[in-house]
């Protein structure tokens, strides 16, 4: 039982790792994050958290690092220079071929620990797809925590939070604090998609959009002006905790009832 | 404001349609669905409610419902004759060509109403490829109702009524009584799963699966059994009212804080 | 023997099906169809034809008739409105998707009913792929009827009725009379063709052409003005009988000298 | 006006090739004929055909003739040596690929000279693609002369003679003598394909075959034995002199009545 | 031990090729190649190096020889009229098909004979391919003669000839002076690249560069004026005579130490 | 002028990069690199060295850093465990995106800093597509060094070390000493290649490999046995300066002879 970051095996030691060996895939993304947060924001929170939940978890269970993919799927954020990402069909080819390449050798489980909203629903479509072409257990985890589990939203996001706001921000003053320009953290929040019943991020009818739709200016999608330090510090370690529980699951999880 | 049938419009009527007008795109699936429903359930469901909404909301809107696609994704359904799906490459493609040539006309809104929950993940890829490919403004609905707003979930199913349940059935007795063979209908669902935090349906943690991971046997995930016409006839009318309103919705959406 | 609708079958049904069924897939076009015609006239008329047939053979054969497509192949007509269509590659998809999952069962025919021949080329080149790549036996049938089988090709259209024309509104005056507009049923018909002897519809050099290349205006190819209803149901009912006695031979159709 | 090889063009010329030329490509296949036959006897008709028939036709149109395409679609000789081929995605993208570059420069106007029945099916929907995509005027003509025209068809292939039979033998031993081999010449022919009414080949349901379907044992399906060399010059000639009044139609070809 | 031509064999001669036999695949391209030479050159000189190379090793090993690629990829060139070519995409999917389908008989050795620059990187790729996904051993030998062999690089070229200069213009006024136009034949070279330490032709850093990138106008990238015949013969015959030297080890190598 | 690392970046800080600006995009891989050396020795060099000589380099004109790619092509590794790799098309389409989405802001410069000689063909095919495509001006840097500026082959390999070998080893016995493990470094050339004149690495002759075709047993090909930290410092910094002397030239190279 322990820790791996797998580029750091040699092949034999790789050719080791076991059937129950979950290896973790952090996925992030290059993409503007409004005028005080870095394009990579979502992924430092991946590798972050993703290292923080590995490391944690491998104290019980066998789990091994990949390297996380920092270009992903941003084309609701294309129109803004800063903005470095794949289309849909090319990010599907990438996670195919890793999954496939991965199950060529002894592992069968996969977690990706994924940091960006805009990779979710694709990432949906691969935990299938690796599943029924390649035989390998998928899961996807997220480095956000939902609310009731220590998640915040502040009421000045109106539950509108989703890029760029508090959550984020107080997460990159806590990690990397010398990137963030609280100076330009203004709050950004489409107020009026409060009067629309279904139509809405969390509401019953999803909606096709783009982070320069809202008339908002900058990006920003949320309220980064209260985050603080420690308010980060408090989302990263309770989302460490909470995934490395994730993933201790994941090691021993089966769909089917054991036998015997 | 009118509700009309896209098949039936003469080209130059279809050329006559509005930069508001919600264009409806039923969604199912032809795939196993146990021994008890036609494989056909995730369609015919579709159809009635898309059709019962797009009616509905037409009184009040401009609304013009398109051919449904029968042939969806199903891939957690291949192990079992009776399932015929398309890839996830293929489908996208076959939406973004619905979208393509439906952008080449006047009608820039399009909602697609879905019944099977193996197209959703898909299909938020779509929403969003089809707002930056082709300039629509795209919006996912639902069939199936959720809980608090009358959607039922029945002690015996655990929460994991998710394929061939007490829903589906009841919803089908009463749109197509005679293709149910209730003798069949017998509870199969994945208890054991409730012995994990995090993975699960509706937990945390997705994962990739299949309908045959589970050991349960006939390809139904829930609990069939207590299904009645009766329930089935209220959940498709709420169902039919709930995306009615939704698509008026739809029809007056914008992102931004409208002007003036 | 019987007839069945696929999509209304179980699971289990339909793992029951043989190895000599024949799966019939009604496929037509969402394209302009003139002023007087609904954009859907070749998918009504497939579904209509491929209904009729596949019960009438279906008192003698096994049959199960698939969900048929609505969105095909209408390059030709895609500088219209209300033509709503897949690109080549996707339609390939589709068809060799249908045909993968169909042959994962114990069906080995299956045959086309196509009504739009903007689909002919294609299936031409479906027909021996799904034959190599999954071992089908594909068989492609039309909708239209042949000149010596019964086939009209009035005087006025010049042998040049491909779209629109006599034979489709009649069709459509009998199996839909409500939505045909016979006032704006005008005779469209490219007579300068006929001054070339290689080049032309049904000539020995085909051509590349849109359908308002001809500069005829409203996208009819044909003269519908003659069209009745009555020659309608003779046409439709003679394509029946036709394909009707065309799909009992794809039953029992061997390339090969059966011995014993 | 003039014939002109574009191989042996330079850039300049090739810049002054005008709208009205037509540019010729020839196309075969590299395939199994039978054991008499040289793999590329398509190949070499279709080069021989269109040589001759834009030379002539270059008297008195602008016609360029472009390198053939000896590897095309074969799948239905995959299962023997000597088949070399590509895949209808392949070669449609090698037909978009060279259309596409032809119309950079100023011709307008291409005709594929096809002497290979696989191919054809492909080519129908190049010609509506390279149309709708580059704006070509396309044309499609063929190696083979119809019975109507001067083609022979004998009593012992029973209207069968499709691939390696009498014409295609004739053909060659009159352009190449020497690669034909009169003593494996035999007649196979899957007489009990006369016993279908509908399905066959030129009747009116295609179906999707290999030329191992029919256990006729050597890959032909036609009877070459009668085959001379008087007969393949004839054939020859008079396909040269059809398709070079064709290609003359080519040149001149407008779909609508031209004014003035 | 023979030398044949793939194409003139019968299928059942094909099949009788053996698993050391050397299949060789000329590849040239159809691109501007300056005002003095056709747009041919690379391929003219690819099958006549390829031919004569092919010859004389088939007196000591087995050597078949394949049609040639005239269009392949000249990406630089697209710019220029007389250019047709290949996407990279393309040109892939061919090579992968045509070493797919030789792969299905008895050979398992394939040599690309290549006389285009810009197909060399592509030709990599496909090397490791072929490996890897059909077990051919594969190679890439080149028209060019490297200079230390006999490969000329006059002084007036500064090292940077390589397009349309000193050699393919000598090469071509061997093997078809018909089609070389001298008067034409101008001095073109980038001398300004000399000023470069790193970035350059065969300097340690590629740059990705068209042919209309270097302001000298006509597309040529050398000095064509000093090219005579007989340095022609000289370069034609050297290349033949190393490249039949390297087709015997092709037919003799092997990666492993043979044992026994 | 200045180095900046795009991850760290704000949007409105990356749309003030400027069309000289250089982004440098370090690709290793992730594949099996002998039982002495990780999985990713090719990604820590690639990274070292361009973190090191886009640092040195942006001292004098403006570099930026983008995020390296770990996982490339390594097919000739797939036999091996530890090796996880995109295919060819999959890695097109990646960089292919990542020129695209950069070439969507100010900068016009993109230098690939490779370290993986098993991606060196398809980044020649990506240096001209994406000049061609994106109008980027391409360039391929190479983390070894050369043997006329410092590189070192020792007798030992026989100029065959390419992976695994004495200069790899000895880089990371530098960047990384403790994931190297000496005590499995044992020499493992394919000396009998020496027998061939014209096929082997680095000769006239290349050829499809993979590395279990030379029968040597633990995937190295090189001798790794002699190399020293102290040879790893000294080639690691010859190669940043050697680079970051091609950078300066990158950012300011022209094709053309500058003008005024």
């Amino acid at each position: 039982m322990a820790f791996t970051r797998f580029i750091d095996l040699t092949a034999p030691a790789a050719e080791r790792l076991r059937e129950d060996t979950v290896a973790v895939l952090p996925i992030g993304a290059i993409e503007q994050h409004g005028p005080h947060l870095p394009v990579a924001t979502d992924y430092y929170i991946a590798e972050a958290i993703a290292e923080g939940a590995a490391r944690a978890a491998g104290e019980t269970c066998d789990i091994t690092l990949l390297p996380g993919l920092a270009y992903a799927k941003s084309d609701e954020h294309a129109w803004s220079g800063g903005t470095l990402w794949l289309g849909a069909r090319t990010l599907l080819a990438v996670l195919d071929d890793i999954g496939r390449s991965l199950a060529a050798g002894p592992v069968r489980r996969l977690a990706f620990l994924n940091a960006h909203g805009g990779n979710s629903a694709l990432l949906g479509v691969v935990l299938r797809e690796l599943r029924t072409r390649h035989g390998l257990r998928t899961f996807l985890l997220h480095a956000s925590l939902p609310a009731d589990q220590g998640g915040t939203s502040p009421a000045s996001e109106l539950g509108l939070g989703v890029h760029g706001g508090l959550n984020e921000t107080a997460a990159m003053r806590h990690l990397h604090p010398e990137l963030v320009d609280m100076a330009q953290a203004r709050r950004s929040v489409p107020d009026h998609l409060t009067a629309y019943e279904y139509i809405g991020f969390g509401k019953p009818v999803s909606f096709g959009w783009t982070s320069d739709d809202f008339g908002t200016g900058n990006g920003v999608i949320g309220d980064p002006a209260p985050a603080t330090p420690e308010l980060g510090r408090k989302l990263v370690e309770a989302a460490i905790a909470n995934n490395a529980a994730a993933l201790r699951e994941c090691a021993r999880f089966l769909p089917y009832r054991p036998t015997g």
